[in-house]
């Protein structure tokens, strides 16, 4: 199941409320962030592909996915984090096969070296399989303050390379960071969850069951599901479940070397667009676009006229039809700010 | 009498050749900049007021100046420098008022202090009746390399304030225009010409006599200005008559103190914008399109969209329908480099 949702503020204007990035080609390889969770999702799923979106957000999921069967595109008629929509596919699954294994991936990060993904994802169901609740944990390449950390612990028995979860560590800063690397026992938390339906609602049954009980009362009556959602506590799956879980020792890790990316700013995306880390200009979309002088950084020609630039380093610049933005990669996170000032000058029709 | 040439290539995609720079608003005063020098001049003309312009450009400047006599605007079939286009008014002049006195400015300077620039002109008049070749030379406000100069020399007997010409001197180094300011005698050579267009003419005759013949030719027969055109020398005022003359001790400066910038390019017209020197973000346009955070320097959103920028110091961000410049102020001068490159990718449609 793919959970399919945040606005992706930090990489407006590409990704607005309306188009979030999930919709968007941020790789230029002619597939969606979404497509591209599906293709390289698809030839694992034995049975469903589950995607759960925003009710705005349903028909454009439907048709980027034509292979996916409507009845297992859930749309969400109100953000209830990710509690609530990966559980509601949880609890739909259920009662689909009792003893199905799901596994949940976002619908917006980039992955490569699929082989080593499509290894840790087999490990991981094998686990799943034995009523581990298992993350995936990815080998840090460098000390991020932008991303939560896996710590490991003793190695599961029967399992080769997967191991107990110490904890989950939110965002550290790049000093602590630094020296979770030199331990070598931290892996980044992508958010990726394999698990057998059953064992993640009983699992938040123990913490919070009423919650549990009302998604599976609307798997057992879908039809409810406009009118129960709203009613739903609002909070992540890591909080309600896998926190709680790894305190109690229930929790596995399979650690994984596979390339990963969340996309989660325009310093991201130059990153993971950047060929091989030379000073160059790099191009998202149509190069033919582009002119740049002395510049190095991201340009993204998306509103299909000449864009140049002189003299400027690790600058961003992506132009759309209605909005421009014009900053630097180490301002990248700054992107949300602006967004937030769009909205306060009554500019909402632009975010 | 007014040229009216230039690409204004540093002005780019602001200034186009097929719409230059002195067709432009850059103000934000609702007039362009010929339109202003129209404005200036008008008043002081008792008699005609010239303008000498590309044939493409001719319809626009009779449009943008309705109260000027289509006779009065004349279109040069090519662009033959300054000598030709200046030489061309004079000689019709010439012929409609033996005794009158002719002023040449550029059609894409701003001004202010106007009543400075009018007493300046006013002693330059009196100077010019007397038979001399009259220049204006701006008081530098600090060492720019970008100008040229002219150092002043002994007063003129019977006109106070009115100086010969030593030399008309190049642009210079930083350094060397610091020694310049130092001294006290430099003024910078805003290309002002008054003087009676039967001394200009003699004056190039005795250097040039074929080109001062065929522009009289021309002045005789004007039917015959669009043939005889082309075979006119490509030379500038300055180096045909002004600096022989000045070696000659034939040519006065009328120094004076009005605010002067030739907006050669975008951090020059940044610094004309900027109210007051504080940092902050310069708009030339509707404001209410630009949103910028953390940000100094000049936004022009004349794409009509939304412009928005974080966390870069002295940029410049113009924004046109079909295209758009990055870059910053250090970098102004090099516009001009990439209008070449656009040039040489075939793209002469945005230039």
């Amino acid at each position: 199941m793919v959970p399919a949702g945040g606005a992706g503020t930090r990489l407006w204007p590409l990704s607005r409320s309306g188009h979030p990035k999930f919709l968007r080609d941020l790789t230029g390889g002619g597939r969606s962030l979404l497509q591209s969770t599906h293709d390289r999702l698809a030839p694992l799923a034995a049975d469903r592909f589950v995607v759960v979106t925003g009710t705005r957000h349903r028909d454009a999921v439907a048709a980027q996915l034509p292979d996916v069967d409507d009845t297992w595109i859930i749309a969400e008629p109100s953000a209830r984090d990710s509690m609530a929509a990966i559980g509601v596919a949880a609890a739909i699954l259920e009662r689909h096969d009792p003893d199905a294994v799901m596994g949940s991936f976002a619908a917006d990060h980039v992955i490569t070296r699929s082989e080593v993904f499509e290894a840790a994802v087999a490990s991981a169901v094998a686990a799943a399989r034995d009523g581990h609740l298992v993350t995936i944990g990815i080998e840090p390449t460098f000390p991020s303050s932008a991303f939560g950390y896996i710590q490991c612990g003793d190695t599961l028995e029967g399992h080769d390379g997967v191991c107990r979860v110490e904890a989950f560590v939110e965002k550290p800063s790049v000093d602590v960071a630094e020296g979770y690397l030199a331990t070598g026992a931290y892996r980044w938390n992508a958010g990726m969850f394999v698990v057998r339906p059953t064992v993640l609602l009983d699992l938040l049954a123990e913490g919070h069951p009423e919650f549990a009980a009302a998604l599976r009362a609307i798997a057992a009556a879908p039809e409810t599901l406009a009118e129960a959602w709203d009613a739903l506590p609002k909070i992540a799956l890591d909080h309600a479940v896998a926190e709680p879980a790894a305190d109690a020792g229930r929790v596995v890790v399979v650690p994984a070397a596979f390339g990963w990316d969340d996309v989660g700013d325009f310093d991201s995306l130059a990153t993971l667009l950047e060929d091989d880390g030379t000073a160059t200009t790099t191009v998202l979309g149509d190069a033919d676009l582009v002119t740049a002088v002395d510049t190095t950084g991201l340009v993204v020609p998306a509103g299909g006229k000449m864009v140049t630039v002189v003299g400027l380093d690790d600058v961003v610049v992506v132009d759309t039809p209605d909005a421009l933005l014009v900053t630097t990669r180490a301002h990248a996170q700054a992107v949300k700010k602006l967004v937030g000032a769009l909205k306060d000058a009554g500019r909402e029709d632009l975010t």
